[in-house]
C-alpha cells in the first residue's frame, strides 16, 4: 500500500470519524476513533496518521488492551524505552502507568483499544509527548 | 489469497495451535486457538478452517464479543437466521443466547473473542450443528 494516502481504507475495522474535541485536544496530530461495542467491555477502534500521537496519560483503577491490527507505532511506559508495535502485537497496559502510544513518523497505525472493566475507572490525560521523547522512539 | 491453503499465515494475529482435546471435542473440523492475553478480560484469536464450526453453546453470566479479522463464516443464534460474518463484523452474543459460530465451507475465517467478565461466568456446551443446519447458512 500508499502509506500516507487513502490509509482509512486498509484498515481492518472501519476506521470511523475524526476524534472528537473532547479527545482530540490530548493528541497531537490526527487520529480516528470508532467505538465497536460499548456492551459490557468498551472496545474502539483507534487510527493514527503518521507521527500522530496521544499525550502521556494513565487509566485509572481498569489497564487497557492494545491489539495492532495494522500499520506501525510505539507504545512507551514512563521510564522506560519505546516499543515498535507492528499487525498482530499485543500490549497489556495495567492500571496507574503513565504512557503514550501512536504512529511511526512514515507509517499510518491501527489499533483496537480494549478497556479493561473496573469500578470507578477514569483516564487522566497529561502533558504532550514532546518532540524529542517522540523522535527518541523511532527505530 | 490462495484459501485453504497455508492460510496461517494471513491471520492478522498469529493462529497459534490446534484446539487442545477439551475444546475440539466441542467442534467439527480443525480451528487454532492463540490467546492474546488473559489479563484483565480474556482475549482469544479463534481460526476455523473451511467448513469447521464450534457446537452450540451458551456463555452463562458473562456474554461474549467476536471481532472479525479475517475469511468468511457465520453466527447462529438460536430460532434465529444465521449471520454471514466477514472482516471488520463484529457480534455482541449476550449471556445466556445459546449460539454457534464457524468458517463458511469454502473460506477459513479468523475472529477475536472476548470475553465479558463477569462473576461465575462459565460456558456450556452442547449439541453440534448438523448438517443441515449448517447448509442453511449458506449464502
Amino acid at each position: 500500500m500508499k502509506e500516507n494516502i487513502d490509509f482509512k481504507a486498509d484498515t481492518i475495522f472501519p476506521a470511523g470519524e475524526p476524534l472528537p474535541e473532547m479527545l482530540s485536544k490530548y493528541f497531537i496530530g490526527q487520529a480516528y476513533l470508532n467505538m465497536l461495542t460499548t456492551t459490557g467491555v468498551g472496545i474502539g477502534n483507534v487510527t493514527f496518521e503518521p507521527g500522530a500521537r496521544n499525550n502521556w496519560h494513565i487509566h485509572h483503577k481498569g489497564g487497557q488492551i492494545l491489539l495492532v491490527t495494522g500499520g506501525r507505532g510505539y507504545y512507551q511506559a514512563w521510564g522506560e524505552a519505546a516499543r515498535e508495535l507492528k499487525t498482530g502485537d499485543v500490549v497489556n497496559i495495567p492500571a496507574e502507568v503513565k504512557h503514550w502510544h501512536g504512529a511511526a513518523p512514515d507509517s499510518w497505525f491501527s489499533h483496537l483499544a480494549i478497556e479493561i472493566p473496573a469500578e470507578g475507572a477514569s483516564n487522566e490525560w497529561l502533558e504532550a509527548v514532546t518532540e524529542e521523547t517522540y523522535n527518541n522512539s523511532k527505530k
